[in-house]
């Protein structure tokens, strides 16, 4: 059983800033993300466009923004449960939650704070027949550690930035890359597209398109797959099949957990502090809604920073908590490192 | 009379991200502020403190953050009345207000936002008879053009780092540079109180401490200042006495403008826009006050951003507003410039 004092469902943005001003205030923090990397839709999604609304960045990549993140909250410690989707939440009765994951990995905290974003984000997957029975067993939709496919063969289908870019890495990787799409036209950046181009005259990704992965072969694991061009059905020896079709977030689960829905989205009281129709339970980010709330980052870090100081008060019930500026207080990690302002001096000049 | 859309008074981090916020809706801001400087206590207080909970920056001098908003919001093309404080607002019959400054500047603006952190700032006066007389006759509290000193004699009285800068500055300016403190000890960075032990040895800050000034001379316009040290009084001739104690923050004439006043600050409505009793009056940052505010600069960001849309659904009734990510759309500013993210691209490979 994973022990914290704020359980946050959902790494993006919202949720590691959460560890940040969580961490001012003494407290621990936990991230639950389905994804298998932090920085939710900005890592996801966009982690090479240019957001121009975060204040005080005229100009920054989604994939900076979260690494600054991730840097920001890191002397805080945060854990991490990476790759798993938050299934179900249980009261206890000493008043704190227990949430467990689709893997069945559980964490117990007395506050729990939503920062699920869209909602987790699910892989769109092909219509195979048969597909599910071969998952994880040679097929995988997203792909976490490119050196599990070290010296083998694969096949990835998809027309977009990730089919392209993991078509590329995989070439020093795998023995074998495969890249199959339905047009012959692909979707992404000019120079990963360029970049395909040129491997696939180099014979190191062997690319067929306009065509379509349309069976799966093997006893228990994946061997082969079909692939249809031209109207014509060919095989092709594989360890791995890899659908790079994107992925659509869910709100899924977090809808069954008795809190208010409105919009696909969970209500809070934005009036105080952001916590849910269930007392312990907060909902921070694009996951929430109230009248006039915005979708945007730059709120869900307010949020977010209002949120810690109710579950502080939680926590610690009766004790008084006085706003301390960082540039006056500093800042002390739970890592033992102590950030601070240089302080002015008192000297004679004689 | 200045007219514009969004009138912003304080032009600290929070007035400065609304040129930001408004500019995406295409509305135009003008600031007022009663400081030299845009940047409010960040650039007055602490220009050069780092500052560790801005969301995204590990780290941030005051000064930087400052720069950073104004590059943001330079495309909006904001305009400034600085070094002037805000003294009365009058609404029109059209609903617009007209908001003037201590100087009689005028301006014009459906939409007021007030911005004025914990008010503006007024210079802490010395107790010298008589010292009202010579205001803007060689006796001034603050500097707003080092150059205004060129070949000039200058005493300038303090122990903290205004003092301290100052002195250092005008060495390469003034004919003339007089430091005078009470005490032998000043309070400032190190390198700021080594530098003024230098320049004293050096012969170009003429430092006396500790003393004080007790009385001016002149006739209509400073000619010398009275200082006191162990008990003996000397003339010493000047153009300029200018005394550096400080600024302290006051509400000031804002709090007789007819808005419901709570614990020195403006209440605002946070369920819905930050708007205060006046409809078309908004209150944001530190200025502002609501259950359970947090005076903190990325609280203003969200404030600022969620008072922006409210604000265009005043100027353009029954329009809809759409919620644009500046990352897909980009940013289209008011001097013609336009910044976008790099689009995919759709591209075959053959
Ligand atoms: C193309 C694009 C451009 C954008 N441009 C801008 C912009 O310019 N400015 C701006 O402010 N915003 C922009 N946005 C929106 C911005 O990305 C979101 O506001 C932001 O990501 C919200 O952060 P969050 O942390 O609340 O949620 P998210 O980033 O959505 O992260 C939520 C995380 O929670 C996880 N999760 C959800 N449910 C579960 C569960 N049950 N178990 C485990 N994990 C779960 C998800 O996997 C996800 O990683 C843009 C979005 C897109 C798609
Ligand atoms: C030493 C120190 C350290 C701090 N550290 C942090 C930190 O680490 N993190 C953090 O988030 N915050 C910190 N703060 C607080 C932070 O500086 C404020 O939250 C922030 O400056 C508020 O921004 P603002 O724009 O709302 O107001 P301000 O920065 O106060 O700006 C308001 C401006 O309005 C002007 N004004 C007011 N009334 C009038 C008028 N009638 N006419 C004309 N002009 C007027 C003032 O002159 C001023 O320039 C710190 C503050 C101090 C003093």
């Amino acid at each position: 059983m994973i022990k914290t004092d704020i359980l946050i469902i959902g790494a993006g943005p919202t949720g590691l800033f959460t560890v940040f001003e969580a961490g001012l205030l003494k407290l621990k923090c936990h991230l639950i993300d389905a994804l298998p990397q932090p920085g939710g839709q900005c890592s996801e999604i966009y982690p090479k466009k240019p957001i121009y609304d975060i204040p005080g960045f005229p100009e920054i990549l989604a994939g900076d923004l979260t690494r600054n993140l991730l840097e920001q909250g890191k002397q805080f410690e945060p854990g991490f449960t990476l790759g798993e989707r938050a299934e179900t939440i249980e009261k206890q009765d000493d008043g704190s939650f227990i949430v467990t994951t689709n893997k069945g990995t559980q964490h117990q905290a007395p506050i729990v704070a939503i920062a699920g974003g869209l909602g987790s984000f699910e892989p769109r997957k092909p219509a195979i027949e048969g597909i599910a029975d071969y998952e994880d067993k040679g097929v995988e939709y997203i792909i976490k550690d490119p050196e599990f496919y070290r010296n083998k063969k694969v096949v990835i289908s998809g027309g977009g930035d990730s089919a392209l870019d993991w078509s590329i890495f995989l070439t020093d990787v795998a023995s074998e890359v495969t890249l199959i799409h339905r047009r012959n036209e692909f979707r992404g950046a000019l120079d990963s597209v360029e970049k395909v181009g040129e491997l696939t005259k180099l014979g190191k990704i062997n690319l067929i398109t306009p065509a379509e992965v349309k069976g799966l072969l093997g006893d228990g694991k994946i061997e082969a797959v079909t692939v249809v061009k031209d109207g014509e059905s060919t095989q092709i020896e594989t360890d791995h099949f890899i659908p790079l079709f994107g992925l659509s977030p869910k709100l899924g689960p977090i809808a069954n957990w008795g809190l208010e829905i409105e919009k696909n989205a969970i209500k809070v009281d934005n009036s105080l502090n952001y916590q849910t129709n269930i007392p312990g339970i907060f909902a921070i980010g694009d996951v929430n809604t109230y009248p006039e709330k915005l979708k945007l980052i730059l709120c869900g870090f307010h949020e977010a920073t209002l949120m810690c100081q109710a579950a502080y008060r939680i926590i610690n019930p009766g004790k008084r908590l006085v706003l301390k500026y960082t540039t006056v207080s500093g800042i002390d990690g739970f890592d033992g490192s102590r950030k601070e302002a240089p302080k002015a001096v008192v000297q004679a000049i004689n």
